[in-house]
């Protein structure tokens, strides 16, 4: 499909992404960097690709350039490789947050590259290159977006390299995909968070009880509250206004619900808990939920 | 062990000990009493117990009575219990809030009653007598609170009752049980139904698009949002004391988190986000969840 795939950053996303490419052999050539050296390390030792030590150099004669490091790193990224990029290269990334990131990208100017940016859908609570394995784009959604380029061959070439990893591809605006992400994930990352940080804080004396006792619920949050910390505080950074924006929204919930329990407002609780139980169904309807209760945890 | 167990509310939890009483043998005869009739008759369809349309007869003679309905039910309940229950009869309960109940049950001067509360940290986020499943408590928790019966013959019976189905068990006064709860259990619940309050009243266009993308953090608090809302009700009316103020100690951490968004504090964020790790591996190590990346769903 490629003659020369660069991938910049190696951690979860990156390394299953060399996985899968490797795999299924959509390129005659990977380069790798990440600025890492235990990471590149890593790489080095169990894959046979070429692992460069400048980033500049990653992506001369590359096809296809993929950033798949924190959101912060792309400006410094960017100015190093902007000179080494080959003509009509595809320029895309994995991040979770799009709408800064374009602007940053349309500031450069950047002549004869396609920049058309893509989020896979795809992760786990763990991060680093021993953490990332090939089937992880499988059936997952992969979100392309661009300012311009949603029908160009090059567009169409990048869906394809998309499906050819296993994953159906959706176009969206830069601002829609911020917007419709801010809900799916970034406002429960902040939440989890959140509770965790309420709970560490209330340990006290109770400490091994609220660790034998976290089935009740508790262990569910703490999956997505254990993510990346340096991708997650880029993208809260990012996306500041629609996450500010969704909390706050939060906030007025959940004074609701206080405001009913201070009250002893039966009918009102009642009807807010049965409100919620829909949600899952369409959830595990459109195929993206198990329908095993607790998640088929054994 | 039991020559007759009565078993008042047979949704999830009660139709779980059923199941699992009847396949231990740990009792001759099993009593059962739901006020709903659909309930009922499943339970005289599925199982060969008695199924009773009059609480007060169904407890008569039993060597342990279980109440597993929803916390507002029990008043109406023990009114029609009080004069028929057995002399020296184990009174026990599977709620979520202790304190409360307690007061209430203190209130009725049951003469020659040995009342010993049961929490079963184990359940699914479905109800009614179909989801029950007779592994429900196996290598759960359950926790004892009584108010002076620690050490008696009783409250070791009871204690040997639920190890027979395969629970752990701890005993905690009924504030300690309250207050620990409203952080691992009761704290979550608010939260989730919260959040998925918010996404729901954020639907707008982009309904499909939230549904699609929820697998980025969203679905994992839906699975809570789905608990029973009547259980929840009460759970949230019963320990409102401890659950406003744990909250409120919620909401300010959130504030914090929202403070450093806007004023994009890098380094408080990588701080907040770096400290909630921790927890989720102390409680993968104490066997309370799963150590798979995504709860290991598929």
């Amino acid at each position: 499909m490629f003659d020369k795939i660069t991938i910049i950053g190696c951690g979860l996303i990156g390394s299953s992404l060399l996985r899968i490419i490797d795999k299924k052999n959509l390129s005659k050539q990977i380069n790798v960097f990440d600025k890492s050296k235990e990471v590149s390390e890593f790489i080095k030792n169990n894959f046979k690709v070429k692992v460069f030590n400048d980033v500049a150099d990653s992506v001369s004669g590359s096809d296809l350039v993929i950033i798949s490091s924190p959101l912060s790193s792309y400006k410094e990224i960017l100015l190093s490789i902007k000179s080494t990029l080959k003509k009509d290269v595809i320029l895309t990334d994995t991040g979770s947050a799009k709408k800064e990131i374009n602007k940053i990208i349309n500031n450069f100017n950047l002549d004869q590259v396609h920049w058309i940016s893509s989020h896979p859908i795809a992760g786990t609570e763990f991060s680093g290159p021993e953490s990332g394995f090939a089937e992880l784009f499988k059936d997952r959604w992969c979100i392309l977006s661009s300012e311009n380029q949603k029908k160009t061959q090059k567009f169409n070439l990048l869906k394809k390299f998309w499906e050819a990893l296993g994953s159906k591809v959706k176009f969206m605006s830069f601002d829609d995909h911020d917007y419709v992400l801010s809900i799916t994930s970034h406002l429960p990352h902040a939440i989890a968070y959140s509770i965790i940080r309420t709970v560490i804080k209330n340990e006290d004396k109770f400490k091994e009880e609220i660790i034998q006792y976290s089935a009740s619920g508790l262990r569910d949050f703490t999956r997505i509250a254990a993510s990346d910390p340096t991708m997650w505080r880029d993208i809260f950074i990012d996306n500041d206004e629609n996450i500010i924006k969704i909390l706050d929204n939060f906030s007025e919930n959940l004074e609701e619900i206080k405001k009913a329990i201070k009250s002893k407002n039966k009918d009102k609780l009642n009807s807010i808990f049965s409100s919620t139980r829909k949600l899952r169904k369409e959830i595990i309807k459109a195929g993206q939920e198990t329908d095993k209760p607790n998640f088929g945890r054994k």
